[in-house]
């Protein structure tokens, strides 16, 4: 793909909006995925002829039931589970609140979480477990901040924003033996583990088996699926209380006519994620460190945040800092020459805040004000990081240059 | 369509699950619609290519944002409302269950209310106003039932089952009026009107100034749109409170990645229901005249239940009951010849109990047990009533045959 550095002046012409730029290099796959067509064709179906109201009592209506019942099986099938512990929410949102819902005291989580899992846990009595610089929780940490009255711990198993991937195996088992000492101790108080595995599947295994956690968020439009369709697991015995009452779907959990068009297509999407991971995974990582060298050699004086080692960080995820640039003004940049990259959660982005995972990390907020997300996923190729590194390079060089910072070494020019 | 009534014969070969019989007559449109295929077409672009995450700060998810807001602009056109009224939901499930989160104190309701009113009405204290055996409210009922410590009145415009359109604008007087009753004796107790207008959408005017309430639930799932989408509605002072927590959508109200696509489907789906109502309600209330003249002349002594006046009536929906008959074995035979009918609402037909709203109006259960809501739609032809009223009528004489009722009559053969 040619890239002319003179598409990204200033004077040249935005893209007009709902057009792709010239050439769209979209780079921003922890924010929303495309659905993979195998999803969208298993889900067309359901958007015309089979329509049915899975609650109503003729066949063609029992065969949409059917067809939502084995949708999800086979999403319980890819994470190891049993369908009946599979509760379908309409997102990951959702279905982080199911899983808080089902406990009424204290709760432990991480600064760093996505927000729909800190606003749950700031409505009730909580505390948080410090993590490292590269945003990682020791296990060891989690057992120190639990108390007798704590009833749910919930982490996330990677981090959408700077792509640590936790250690929920090791925090399982600090779970599992404060549970152990409160049987033996005669104490009643239940604790769980709840993990948003949303922006980990199809990167790291979300088998509910290997992961050890009571309760598992995913959701579709992570995956290649539709966006507004997720899922909640819960282990045999924990009892999921209801957020929504009415026709009583979802064994009560979760009224509302089922959703089997996004259902469908969220099962295949899933399955297919699973299939593609081992070589995805490779793939990516390999991508995204070539991305890191070219940027991180033209500017050694850039930030990367989240783990070093390539087993806690997210595969297709670099979270990059340019101390005393602008990210907005590199995104308006990139998006000139069709390079879309984040800037954060997208949610927090909106908001054009600084970063609460940044600043719990430890990032000072000048630093972090100049950070950029760039997520690879199934599409991109080779191609497409070539053209976003030269892409990104030019546009720092170019704010650099405007504000009077030197490109080779950070520093601002002394006049 | 030619009919073959020995394809009714118990020993005629059911449709293969998800294959249609061979003339598939659809009657069951309250339970759910097909998507309208302008609605699909407007949806699919969101699907693929315009899958962006609202939130992210680049062009082409700013697009998506824009086309999510005139989605929402449209909606708000169409109910004569703004569009910073309108909170973008899962479905009307999730919609009445928030606006029942509006208010803390006492609720009052109908007993023939969908269970997603009644489920949360019940959670709560919570007082029924009793219904005609038309299942229609008397508005000087609602005075009656107020007390000065109800905080929301939650009426249906329309039923689901029985199809009583309900006179929300004189219901909506009397509420205003104990609402100045409070304002001048100083009492501070709020008291709002919520109509779940679902299944009025597209049969009836759901313009919210003209309806008076101050909460006003919509589906698309009823209107031709897609499943899991709705909105509430809500007038200005009106303050909603979240029933999930996380990212902020819906001026954090409502949680969740923006489902684009889904209101942009939902925004296409119900303008063309508002556009085609005037001739569709009149040409729905013809065929549905001409089907009940036709199973009425031939079973004198089955009910039909409902009001009577067309004014207060859905103009598709025709719920008939063949007393000493069973509804299970009604819809089973006429599955055979591609009859498809529900028996009362889909989510209380799924649990084959004698339905809450016919028990409300009166209707005996041994009445009840034998009941059809056979409801027509857009697609919804003379030749498909047609053959509908002579598959109807056989099965009935069918299964009367069997159980030696005379269906001339609707009398047990006295041996």
């Amino acid at each position: 793909m040619p890239y002319d550095a003179t598409d990204a002046s200033p004077t040249a012409p935005a893209a007009a909006p709902g057009r792709p730029a010239p050439h769209t290099c979209y780079l921003d796959y922890a924010a929303a995925t495309p659905m993979a067509p195998e999803a969208l064709e298993a889900m067309l179906p359901y958007l015309s002829e089979r329509f049915c109201n899975p609650s109503a009592p003729y066949a063609l209506a029992r065969a949409a039931k059917a067809d939502f019942e084995d949708a999800r099986a086979r999403l319980a099938h890819v994470i190891g589970a049993r369908p009946d512990n599979v509760t379908l929410t309409a997102g990951a949102t959702e279905a982080n609140n199911l899983a808080f819902a089902a406990v009424d005291g204290p709760v432990l989580t991480v600064a760093t979480e996505h927000e729909s899992t800190l606003r749950v846990a700031e409505a009730r009595e909580h505390a948080f477990v410090p993590v490292s610089p590269e945003g990682l929780v020791d296990p060891a940490e989690v057992a120190r901040a639990l108390t007798p009255q704590t009833q749910l711990v919930s982490i996330s198993l990677a981090n959408g924003e700077i792509g640590c991937v936790q250690p929920i195996r090791r925090i399982a088992q600090v779970v599992r033996s404060e549970r152990m000492r409160r049987l033996e101790a005669g104490q009643k108080c239940p604790l769980l583990l709840h993990t948003d595995a949303s922006q980990a599947a199809g990167n790291v295994s979300v088998n509910v088996s290997t992961l050890g956690a009571d309760l598992v968020t995913l959701s579709a439009a992570k995956v290649y699926g539709p966006k507004q369709v997720g899922l909640l697991w819960a282990a045999d015995g924990v009892e999921l209380r209801p957020l929504t009452l009415g026709g009583g779907q979802e064994r009560g959990v979760r009224s509302g006519t089922e959703n089997v068009a996004g259902v469908v297509a969220f099962a295949r999407a899933l399955e297919l994620a699973e299939e593609l991971r081992p070589q995805e995974s490779r793939r990516l990582a390999m991508l995204r460190d070539g991305l890191q060298g070219r940027i991180m050699a033209a500017f050694p004086w850039a930030w990367v945040s989240g783990p070093r080692s390539g087993k806690s960080r997210l595969p297709g995820l670099m979270h990059v800092s340019f101390p005393g640039l602008e990210a907005r003004r590199l995104v308006i940049l990139l998006e000139r020459v069709g390079v879309c990259v984040g800037t954060g959660s997208a949610c927090a982005a909106s908001k054009m805040r600084v970063s609460h995972v940044l600043r719990a990390v430890g990032v000072p907020d000048d630093v972090a004000a100049g950070s950029l997300r760039i997520t690879l996923g199934r599409p991109t190729t080779a191609e497409d990081v070539d053209y976003a590194a030269r892409a990104i390079c030019d546009a720092v060089r170019q704010e650099a240059g405007r504000l009077g910072i030197d490109p080779a070494t950070g520093r601002k020019d002394v006049i």
